[in-house]
């Protein structure tokens, strides 16, 4: 039988109105993805950068050369969103674009200077905010989470 | 010293193109909720429900007569958001909506006689599909699992 109840404006119990929906690891997994975005978002947001404009410089300055299509299915990202990123990058002078010599309908995204120092600035912001959110736990219990995540994904995806 | 390398338009060196990013456990657990969404999502639309209004209908059940506040504030979704979710159960006659005699600017919310039948069977696929993103895990790996992703959204939330 399902418990059916009133819940009354006390906080303590408002936190209790999604309990069946905390028994799934999807909805556990959600509202920490959630935590950890809005967290990492305000770090970022010193460094003028966003989540998606963060993870697109960071694979452009380790694959320079690299196309828009690849950046694309690199990050899933879709292509129209992804067109939005490569922009921004650009007009920041962070990134170049530049043609494909032997296809004209395709660019290369190189780093510029500017580029490759941020991307060291904000490699640091990153690392230290990982650091932060798995402080409680042993390198163990990274590990078995690291592996966790990766068994579901392949099974989400299978 | 960062590796700088050229990519191809090789599927299996295009994947290793975000391998900074895949270092960061934000990363890999964004990666994995968004298959696990996709996937859930698939099985939803059978039921005609999205994430959002599985959520809203679960807490909606097992609380009758939680206020619309409450309801925002269980799934950490802003007002308007929850305005959309709201109307879209009251017009599939999922939900009722009635004044509160004691406020009238605040809305109850009960489910209907259908928004509870919904509620059984969208949470046997939800239960389903959850047993099928953890069938590669033990369940020591899942407690595990459990276990971390409350430490690092404690972190990150503090």
């Amino acid at each position: 039988m399902t418990s059916h109840h009133d819940i009354t404006a006390n906080a303590a119990d408002t936190v209790q109105a999604d309990h069946t929906l905390r028994g799934f690891i999807g909805y556990v997994m959600k509202r920490c993805f959630n935590s950890v975005q809005a967290d990492l978002a305000r770090e970022l947001e010193a460094l003028d950068l966003r989540m998606l404009t963060f993870s697109a410089l960071i694979v452009v300055v380790d694959n320079a050369g690299l196309r828009q299509s690849e950046l694309a299915q690199a990050l899933s990202v879709e292509r129209p969103n992804l067109v939005v990123i490569v922009d921004e990058l650009e007009k920041r002078g962070l990134i170049k674009r530049t043609q494909v010599p032997t296809d004209r309908r395709a660019y290369a995204l190189t780093p510029t200077a500017a580029g490759k120092e941020l991307y060291h600035t904000a490699l640091k912001v990153v690392q230290d905010h990982e650091a932060k959110i798995l402080a409680g736990l042993t390198d163990e219990q990274v590990r078995t989470l690291r592996d966790a995540l990766k068994s579901i994904q392949k099974s989400a995806d299978g």
